[in-house]
Order: structure tokens, then C-alpha cells, then sequence
């Protein structure tokens, strides 16, 4: 439970530092407080002592002689460590640090904040900032906050976290023309030392607030992020992030405009999908998704139903629902029986279900239809198009009627019901006193980017169930992680060894020393075999004639070993020789391809794919951050465009995904096992056959970059 | 020149036949009129012959005495037929048909429309209907048209044609609230007479009318349709499409609900890319995605210049004009340096610009800053976001002044420049009354919607520059085309053959009757060959034992030429045998797929894709109506998701992409010249080379289906 931001968040009494009339940001900040009607003491300071908005003011926070919960810096940059010191002498712990000139502005900048930053850690100083405009409580009513936010001030259950203060009062202003309310909206700037990791961990114990949106440009304390993230899956408690950073103008305009580095977007994408964090491409979607997501939290079950007034209505929400991977079950028996009932004259019933105009002259159909809907045993969600009237002359007879019988009809319902307005609109005063009057879960957020919502929703939910479960699996069983330490291997032909050693099925590989002991070894393995040189010294084996494959017969192998030995004697005269790997040839099969990498802000990721053109042309892989789980690895495989060619492709027999999934978590786990000695690991190809899985050829990177045998490949060329 | 719907949509006199002061269609329609002070004569039609609206009412239009331009039929559909036959009488041409229970009820309700249709052709009455609810024509203020529209009626230049009254409404409401006027809105119902291709071709020559929004469910004449968006593309009039059918859910749906053969959605979506038809996905993207070409029309430059006051929102639009394949060209010298002199503690000049909040203090920033922007040789367009206000508790100091700068600033742009407000919101009172009093180009539809709507204007502006220049060398070339005519070929080796004399590349085969020949066959191709039984009478050669591959040398070419014959009369005793074909065997190079069907609605249409699994498990091909030009296939190339492939992948040469749309267009040209017989022609592989072209294989199915002879197979297995 993290309770330690409450007298940041909930201050009992806020000092503003550096209050002056001639101020905007002072004055904003003020009228804020007034606006939001804040109830708490306020205290004024600053240096001259003139008395500000009819209330005499201190010089110092000192001066004042009492206890105060926060601090509202408004002094420049370089009044900040001075500040920071009296607030120390008057024992404030919180403060808002409203100065830009920070690590925003290049190297200098950044010196200086880090000065900044030891002196508050010293004192003792929870900050936010620098570089922002402070954060919005609505559920208290307290805003320490320099811009002007939309007013009236509406409370409700989603939070805004922002690295950008614009996009943090735009976000704002959408929900309040959405009639969406807001917990909190915190603008985190610099993110010297208060970062979204921390918020995310105060929020998911923050009764008000049932979903987090996020604005993110960068994550500066990766582990703190997940750490806050994985708790909020388990709590249920959505995380929607709108994360830029995606294309290459982008990344380069963060870090000169703010020095963030966005990192690797594809990173970012897989560690949501491990976090259960939602992903979103606006500022719309962002709002929409976090505030539909709040008011339906986890649903027990993915299928949507749909209905509205229009068959180009419901034809249109097919299409989107369709293209955004909802399932739109079929109704139910039972379901369509009722629904005949009550819409006598009706040809076909389907999901979407088209009301027609018939609810005009009896409005209370619609209500009867949710209802019936609703209790469609394969319905997790309801969702009706209607729109709230948005003025008097926008009134139809039917219109309130029609609302109130859907909102008798939710209240009855086992499951979630939502109305969306047809298409994207604005809140007016008419269309929110009628929402209010009728307590009526009406967003007008528009079938499209309402679909889109749902849809991150039925994502979410079961990814939480999941959460839910593994942590149940994890308190039920005893710790069987052993925390092997693996060190990093030098020669080739140990690397496969190790990975075998660790778990990971790999082929067998034999040295020979002499042509003998390799016609031994073939004719033990009894089947065609591949030759390879082992040598630290040769990075190129098949161009220094190195290998030689589909070997069959011990004259050939014998034959095989004596050109390779010949060639390469001839190419490199210097190399240190081992002798020669003989592995048995494999033929047929699917190859995979298994890279880790270590992302510089996330650590090891693993990238999971087919191998050939589906890695090299197509792009075609899924991303994890270590570790992995066996369910992480089948998620990756369905992710795959190619994931038809594992089902048995072409009449081939399908592959064993359940060994595929084991081989992986046994690399990922042996890559974890290396520690930060590794840079990368590929297992390329991991061969998998529908009698089960064997990695080939591995390769590996170490850290210690430019020394000789920081390279340790197992290639064995055997397919 | 399309004038024959003049006294349709503009007529100078309406009879409302089925006036009732106590029908609600009546009512709204007539009130509609009054709204929009319609200024032509009105009339009164209705079985009693009772006073309405305060206007003696004739009991038949015959009766009215005079003529009339357009009668407003809100008659049931059984009396359609006599008050036909009435309107014969009366001279009048023009009809608007409300009545539902026609086609959209099943088939007797298409006889009834049928012969209601054969009834106004035969009287030479223009219909429009049944099942609609009428049009608006905002530029003359003649509403004839049963539902409430959005009111007061805002006049622009895009006109919208739906076949849904609600989705037209709908779309209607939502310009409303974006302030985006219409030039007509027409619904179309069940579209008897007067369709979206009747209706384009129309529009194509209003004056009014600067783009065309569509909603449609199925395209009834394809040839009409295709034949108007030609020339809408020709004339610089873009028309944007909201088609349903994309999911199985809503084909079922549309199918049922009011019998619409929605097609095949990847052929619409082809033919769209032929015909430079802008598709979108929503309302809210319908709208305006219309209003930015309308206002933007053609432009000369894809570069776009992108500009804010604050650097997340850059971010934002940095990232999503990437994800929409938009080109933000990086600013030229002079453009930085004039940016330089205007922002002169500005650290770095980027595009999109982030103008910072220095403009709140000095707006007039914003404006020199687009004026900079417009200036730059690679920009063709210039977005800057910025909201304007939408109440007077929302204004700035700045916002005026900002608007105002921005405003001078475009009218010395040579280029056309945009802005959009932040997040899509409606507009107000406040806000239409800022945007009117500026005449500023504002559109209050948000980033994320707008910079798709300007992906959409790039790329139709490239299809529109093409389009203009292929009529031009049309114009000027003789006519080339030589109208030849194939006939159905019933043996598999003629058809490789006709292929070949039709201009298609295709690999040489030989017909060899006895060893000899096979043999002195391969001799003069003098490299390894494939054998193949060539027979009318085996469908399966492999399996019959019909083929040999790989055969070089005398002796080897006379053995297979046995064997096939051994293999064949044994698995096939009575099958007629041509002989053996002998080809040269080919290896390398990259196969290509291409395959023709005749789509019921849009007739041949070809894919092109890469062979194997990027055609069986990727989906991966790309689809264009007959007939192609080389310039589409170097598009459908350029579509491909492997199209990498092509350029020399893996050390290999790259692909003569020239080569390859050469032999398709001929592929194309000879499925046309084989006319209606032809019902599939697959080459498969057309094996691609750096050197060039060549069908190794083909197959045709032909029209007289469960025939024998009506499968032409020309396989070759020589890959």
C-alpha cells in the first residue's frame, strides 16, 4: 500500500512561493483554487512580503511559523536550491517545481537539476518537476496548477499523468467535453524525482481513481514502471499510455526538445503487453479508453452486443468491431425468442440488432432490446448508438423515453451496458443535465472510437484474468527458480553445451580430433551428419572451407574431415584447431528464429519469429522482455503473421507449440542465467518439428566489447 | 456535360403529393421547406383534396393545371403505380419516392419495385427512391426531404450520397457540429432509378459541389459508378467512400436487411485504388476527410509543414503522420534561417515546428512562423494545430491575435494551409462566430483525424496528377489497342501457346510424339529438361505418373519419355495422348503469382503476388480491375508486403520490374480479348529473373462450366 504521496497529493495547506499579481502563473494558480473552491489553509510568500490577493504574505516559508503539507514553487531555476533550503528550515516535504531551464535545455541544465535534485533528496523533499505545471486533485478539490484547466471542475474516476502540461489540459478539456470527470491530472515535467512509475503505485490504492491515463514521451525508471504496472493488472485497475516515440522525426524532436530518450517503440509495445498496460494513437482514444475501461472494469466474458436505431448503424459497428478483433456472438436462442416478443414484426434477428424505426412510436423497445440483450448468456458488453439530444431543438419525442428505458433495462442487467453517440461529439449543457438526470452511462465518444475502447478492454481483461491467475499459481507453488548463475562461454562448441546444460534442446555435437573418431561418431549417430571446424579463431567457417554437409558413409566422412582440415590449414595457417563438430544433418521442419537483446532502458528482450524472409523481409516478430513465461511464448506465436505455417502447413503435421513454448522459456531463462555479461543471444535456427524442438546454431555477444573471443558462435550448418 | 438531373435537384416547383397536416413526413418535409425558405412554387397534393398548411390542396397533380418540376411522393407503395400514372398526366418528370416494401423485403417486394420502375421508365419519370427520405439542396435552399435535418442549413461544398436516410443524417449532424457546409445530401434508398453513379456524374459538373462524400452498402451499376468517378478523378473532384461489407457479420446483415450484395471487399477496395476513390473507415473520417480535399483540392507537393504551440503535440503529429505514410520534409536552409530570425532563442527548427509558448506573449509568432513554413519549397501543405475557442470563458489574450497572424499569413501562401484544432470537438456558437468573423480555414476535427484526411488528399493528388496525364497521352497517342479476340482453348499446351502469340512470355514447350523427338528436343535446348504427358484427358499428370523432371542427356530424355508413357497408360488405359511436352527446366529466379476472376459485380479482376507462401499463407497479393496499365502494376508491386523481394534480396540481382508489368499487362489484355468465356486464368508461377519474364505454367476455367474441355491446363513443373 503506498500511501506515502498523501500529503503530496491531499495537502491540508499549500504555500505559494513567489505569489505576485503581476504574475500569470501565480494568478492562475489562485484563481484555480478559488475555482475548485480549495478548502485548505493557503499561505503567501514572497521575497518582499507584499501582501497578495488581500492576504499578507511572509518572505519566507520559514517566516510563515507554521506547518505546511506543500510547497507551489513559482521562482526561476536559479532561485531553486535556495527555496529548496528554506523549505527545509520550515519542514515542508512537498513541492511542486514549476521552473524550467532544467535537463530540458541540454547538458548545463542537466548538471544543474541533478544539483537540484541531491539538495531536495537531502532535505528531504518530495518534488514534482521541474519543468511542469503542477497537478490537479478534483476529488479533494485541490488544484496546485498554473494553467488554466476546464471549469467547472468535474470529479470522476479516471487520472491523467502527463510528462507534457499541454497535452495534459487538452487531454483535460476532451473529458470535460466528454463529461468525463477526473481523479487526478498530475503534469510530471522533468520528472527529476516524482516519475509515473511512483503515481501509477499511489493511484492503483487511490479509492477514487479506476483508471490511469497516460501521456509518456519517456520512461526514465523502467523497473519502478513495471513494478507500478503489475500491480495495477492485479488490483484491475487499467493503465491506458499514448506513448510517442513510434517514428524516427519523433524520437529525434524528444530528445532535442527534452532530452528524453523515447527508446526502442517496439520494446516499449511487447513490455506493455507483458504489463497488461493499453496502448493508444490519441489524445481522444486515450480519454475514451481509460474512461470506458474504468466504468466497466474487468469483463467476465468478450462477447459484445450491439444495437441502434439504424441498419447503416449497426452495418458500420459490424465492420469496426470486425476489423478490431471483437467478437460479436450470435444471440442466443432463448435470446432471439424474447426479442421476437418484443419486436413482433421483425425479420431477422442479429448481433448487431438493427431496432429499426419502429422504437419511434414506441420508444421503450430499445430499453426492452438492451435488456434481452443483456441477459444473452454469450454477452459480456452491451453497447447501444443513441444520441443524447445536444439541444431542445435536437429533441426528438422519442429521445427521452427511449433513454429511460435503457437506463431501467442496465439496471437490471447482469452485465456492463454502455450507450456511445453515433459519431464523435461535444458535451452541451442540454445533453449533460439530461445524462445526469438520467444517471445514463452515455459517452458521446462515437461507435468508432468507442469500438476501438471496447476492444482494448476485452484485451485488457483477459490479460488481468491471466494476472490474476499466475499470481494465484505463483502463492500456491513452492519457488522453483534454482538462480542458476551461468558465466559466459568462450568456445563455440561450448555455448550449445551450456544452453543444453541449462534445459534448451539442442542438437548433439560431437569433436572429432581425427578423421577416425569423426567416421566413430557418424556412424554411432547412424544418419547423415555435418562437418564443421572447431576453432576460437575462425568467425567465417564456410568460407574457409570449414564445413561440409550431408556426410554419409565413413570413406565420405573420413574423406570430409581431411578436406576440411586441408582447407582450412590452407586459409587460416594460424588458427587454433579444436578439431571438428559432427552433428547429425537435419532435414525438414520449421525454422524458428530466438534473439535476445539487451534494450538499454528495458533490459533483455526476446524476439521470437519464423526464421528466412519472415525475419529478414518481413520483420515477423514478437517481442518480450525477460522473462517469459510458457503462455508468454504461445501469445508470441499467435501473434506471428506466419503462426498458419505451425499448424501444419501444406499437409504437413502440425508443430508442438507446448515444446516450442518450453524451449524458449529455457532460453530466455539461460539468458537471464548469464547475467549482464550478455549483450545478445541468437538461436537461429531453433528447429521445430512436430515430434518437438532442437536449437541448431547459437551465437553470442559479450559485454566486454572489442576482445578477441567476445564472439562465441555454435553454428552448426546441419539444415 | 450531366445536366439532366437539373430540374431533379434544382426544381423551381415541388408538389408534396400525400400532404397531411397529420402525417409526420408531411409535417417535417414541409417544414423543412419553411426552414430553408425555399423560394419556388410549392403545391399541394392529397386524395381529399384538403386545405394544408394553409394552401388549397389539388386532390391529383393532374389537377394542379400547371407544371411542376419534382413531386415529393409520401404515398404507400401500393398506390405508387396509379400516382405514376397520375404524374404521366400531368407532365411531370421528376419524382421522389418515400414508400418502403419494396426489394428491401425479398423478392416480391422486387417485383413490386420492378414493375413500379418499368411503370416511371415507360412515363419517363426520373426516381429517386423508393425507400429513401429524400435530398437536400442547400445551394438553391430546396429541402425535399422527411426528417429533420441539422438546422440553420450551412451551405459549403460537399455534397454527401448515402443509401441510408440515418447515416446520411447522421453525417449531416456531424458537419454541423464541425462547420462544414453542403452543397446537396441525397439518399438514395433502394436506388430503382437515380444511383451514387447517376448522382457523381452530376456532381461532377456542379459548380457548388467541390467533393463528394458517399455511404454505401453495394455499387448497383458498377460500369455507371466506375464511369462517373472516372471522370470526378479527371476533374479534380474527389469522392470519398464509406463502404459496409468489410466483415462476414455485416455482409450477412446488409444481405438480409435490404437485400444488398455488398461484394467482395478486397475487389471494391481495388477498384477504388483504380479509380482514385478515397475509402475511409467512419463518419467522422467521411466528413472530413470530404471537407480538407474540398478545401484543399490537388496538391502539387506531398510534403506536409506541421506546426504547434506545444512540443507533445508535435510529437504526436510527428508520430501519426508516419504511421499515415506522410512525408514531413525537413525544412530547407532559407525556411530555417527565416525561422531563426522570427524565434530568436530558439534552439533547434524542426518540422513539425514546435513555436513554443513564446507566442503567448507575442501571438503574432504563429502566423510569421506559417507564413515561413508555407515558403519552403518542399512543403505543399501547411497544418498548424491550435484550438480556436469555443466559449468566451475559454479565451486567451492570444488566441485572437494568433488566429488573426495565422489568417494574413495564408492569404500570401502560395501553397494551401489548414488548421485543425487539437482533439475533434464540435463547434460553437463562440467558435463558429471567431472562425466566420476571421474566415479562417479551421476545421475543429482534431490532429488524429485531420493528418489522415491529408494521408488521403496525398495520395489521391498523386492518382489525380496520373490520371490527368494518361488522358493526355491517350489524347495524343494513336489508338493501339488492336481489339483482338481469343476463343477458348481446350488443350493445355495451346493455351501457354495462344498466351504466347498473345504476348505473354512464356517458356517454350515442345510436343514430342515419340523418344526421338523428346530427345532431339532436348538436344537443341541443350540443357536439362521436363517431361510432360500432354493429354485433354489427365487433370492429375503427377499423380498418373506423367511427369519427369531434371533430365539432361539422349539417353535420360528417351528413359523418362518411356516411363511417363509406361506410367501413364497404366494408370490412365484410355486417356487420348498427345505426346510428351518437352520444356526447358528453369531454376532461380523469384515466382510470381498471378491469377484473373470475374467478380459478379466488378467483372475480371487480377491478383498479383509473390508465389508460395506469400500468396498461400500471407494473403500477400494485390488486386486491380481489367483492364491494368504497366504504371498500376508497378503500383500492385510496389503494395506487395514482400516487395522487398523483388530488389535483389540476399545478394541476389534485382527483379526487372518493367519486365514484370509488361507480361502482366499482356496476361491482362489477353483475359480481356478471351471476353466473356473466360471465368479464371491463373499463371502460376510467372517466374521473375533479373533478366527477365516467363509463365512457366497457366490455367483456365471457362464459362460452360460441368463440361469436360472447360479446364485448360498449360502446366509446366519445370521450377
Amino acid at each position: 500500500m503506498s500511501t506515502a504521496l498523501q500529503s503530496f497529493l491531499r495537502p491540508r495547506s499549500i504555500a505559494l512561493v513567489g505569489a505576485s499579481e503581476r504574475s500569470t502563473w501565480s494568478n492562475t494558480a489562485y484563481a484555480n483554487l478559488r475555482a475548485f473552491g480549495y478548502s485548505g489553509h493557503l499561505h503567501m510568500v514572497n521575497r518582499s512580503g507584499t501582501d497578495t490577493y488581500g492576504q499578507r504574505a511572509a518572505t519566507t516559508v520559514t517566516a510563515l511559523g507554521e506547518p505546511v503539507d506543500l510547497a507551489l514553487l513559482m521562482v526561476p531555476a536559479d532561485a531553486a536550491e535556495a527555496t529548496l533550503d528554506d523549505l527545509r528550515e520550515a519542514g515542508i516535504r512537498n513541492a511542486v517545481m514549476l521552473a524550467s531551464g532544467f535537463a530540458e535545455t541540454g547538458a548545463a541544465g542537466a548538471g544543474k537539476q541533478a544539483s537540484m535534485l541531491a539538495r531536495a533528496r537531502s532535505h528531504g523533499i518530495t518534488l514534482l518537476g521541474p519543468n511542469c505545471v503542477g497537478y490537479l486533485n478534483y476529488v479533494d478539490r485541490t488544484p496546485v496548477f498554473t494553467i488554466k484547466p476546464p471549469l467547472p471542475a468535474l470529479a470522476g474516476s479516471i487520472a491523467v499523468i502527463s510528462q507534457s502540461g499541454a497535452v495534459a489540459n487538452l487531454a483535460a478539456q476532451f473529458a470535460h467535453r466528454q463529461h468525463v470527470g477526473l481523479s487526478y491530472m498530475i503534469t510530471t515535467g522533468n520528472e527529476a524525482d516524482l516519475d509515473s512509475g511512483r503515481l501509477i503505485d499511489f493511484l492503483v490504492d487511490d479509492p477514487a481513481t479506476r483508471a490511469v491515463a497516460l501521456f509518456l514521451e519517456t520512461v526514465r525508471d523502467t523497473e519502478r514502471f513495471a513494478a507500478a504496472a503489475r500491480r495495477a493488472l492485479e488490483a484491475g485497475k487499467p493503465v491506458v499510455v499514448l506513448k510517442i516515440g513510434a517514428s524516427e522525426i519523433t524520437a529525434k524532436s524528444a530528445q532535442a526538445h527534452t532530452g528524453s530518450l523515447v527508446g526502442d517503440d517496439r520494446v516499449f509495445d511487447a513490455v506493455c503487453r507483458s504489463l497488461g498496460v493499453v496502448r493508444v494513437n490519441s489524445i481522444e482514444d486515450m480519454v475514451v479508453t481509460t474512461e470506458v475501461m474504468a466504468r466497466v472494469g474487468v469483463l467476465a466474458k468478450p462477447g459484445i452486443g450491439l444495437a441502434s436505431i439504424s441498419g447503416g448503424i449497426c452495418e458500420i459497428m459490424g465492420d469496426r468491431s470486425e476489423a478490431e478483433g471483437l467478437t460479436l456472438p450470435p444471440l442466443a436462442p432463448e435470446t432471439a425468442e424474447r426479442l421476437r416478443e418484443i419486436l413482433p414484426d421483425f425479420g431477422t434477428i442479429h448481433n448487431p440488432l438493427d431496432v429499426t424505426g419502429a422504437m419511434i412510436l414506441k420508444p421503450e423497445l430499445l430499453g426492452a432490446t438492451v435488456a434481452a440483450m443483456c441477459c444473452d448468456p454469450g454477452i459480456g458488453l452491451q453497447v447501444t448508438a443513441f444520441d443524447v439530444p445536444i439541444s431542445e431543438q435536437e429533441e426528438r419525442a422519442y429521445s427521452r423515453p427511449a433513454l429511460e428505458s435503457i437506463q431501467r433495462a442496465v439496471g437490471g442487467s447482469p452485465v456492463p451496458a454502455l450507450v456511445f453517440s453515433h459519431t464523435l461529439q461535444s458535451m452541451t449543457d442540454h445533453s449533460r443535465a439530461t445524462v445526469d438526470a438520467l444517471g445514463i452511462n452515455y459517452l458521446p465518444c462515437g461507435v468508432h472510437h468507442g469500438l476501438s475502447a471496447i476492444a482494448r478492454t476485452v484485451q485488457w481483461s483477459a490479460r488481468q484474468r491471466r494476472a490474476v491467475q499466475d499470481r494465484a499459481a505463483a502463492a500456491g507453488a513452492a519457488t522453483t527458480s534454482t538462480n542458476v548463475r551461468l558465466t559466459p562461454v568462450t568456445g563455440e562448441r561450448v555455448l550449445l553445451t551450456t544452453l543444453g546444460d541449462a534445459g534448451v534442446p539442442v542438437v548433439p555435437q560431437h569433436l572429432a580430433t581425427d578423421e577416425a573418431q569423426a567416421a566413430d561418431v557418424a556412424a554411432a549417430l547412424g544418419c547423415a551428419v555435418a562437418l564443421k571446424i572447431a576453432s576460437p579463431d575462425i568467425a567465417h567457417k564456410t568460407e574457409a572451407g570449414g564445413v561440409v554437409l550431408s556426410v554419409q558413409g565413413d570413406d565420405a566422412v573420413r574423406a570430409a574431415f581431411r578436406r576440411i582440415m586441408t582447407s582450412v590449414r590452407s586459409a587460416a595457417p594460424d588458427a587454433r584447431i579444436d578439431g571438428v563438430l559432427v552433428a547429425p544433418m537435419r532435414t525438414g521442419g520449421t525454422e524458428l528464429f530466438v534473439g535476445i537483446h539487451v534494450d538499454p532502458q528495458w533490459g533483455p528482450v526476446l524476439a521470437l519469429g519464423l526464421g528466412g524472409i519472415w525475419v529478414e523481409v518481413l520483420k515477423d516478430t514478437s517481442l518480450r522482455r525477460l522473462p517469459v513465461r510458457e503462455a508468454d511464448v504461445r501469445d508470441m506465436l499467435d501473434e506471428l503473421r506466419g503462426t498458419r505455417l505451425l499448424d501444419g502447413f501444406r499437409g504437413q503435421a502440425a508443430l508442438d507449440r507446448d515444446a516450442i513454448a518450453r524451449a524458449v522459456v529455457a532460453i530466455s531463462d539461460a539468458a537471464l542465467a548469464f547475467g549482464p555479461a550478455l549483450r545478445t543471444l541468437e538461436i537461429n535456427p531453433l528447429l521445430a518439428r512436430p515430434d518437438g524442438v532442437e536449437a541448431l546454431d547459437a551465437l553470442a555477444e559479450w559485454q566486454d566489447a572489442g576482445e578477441p573471443g567476445n564472439r562465441t558462435e555454435a553454428r552448426d550448418a546441419s539444415h
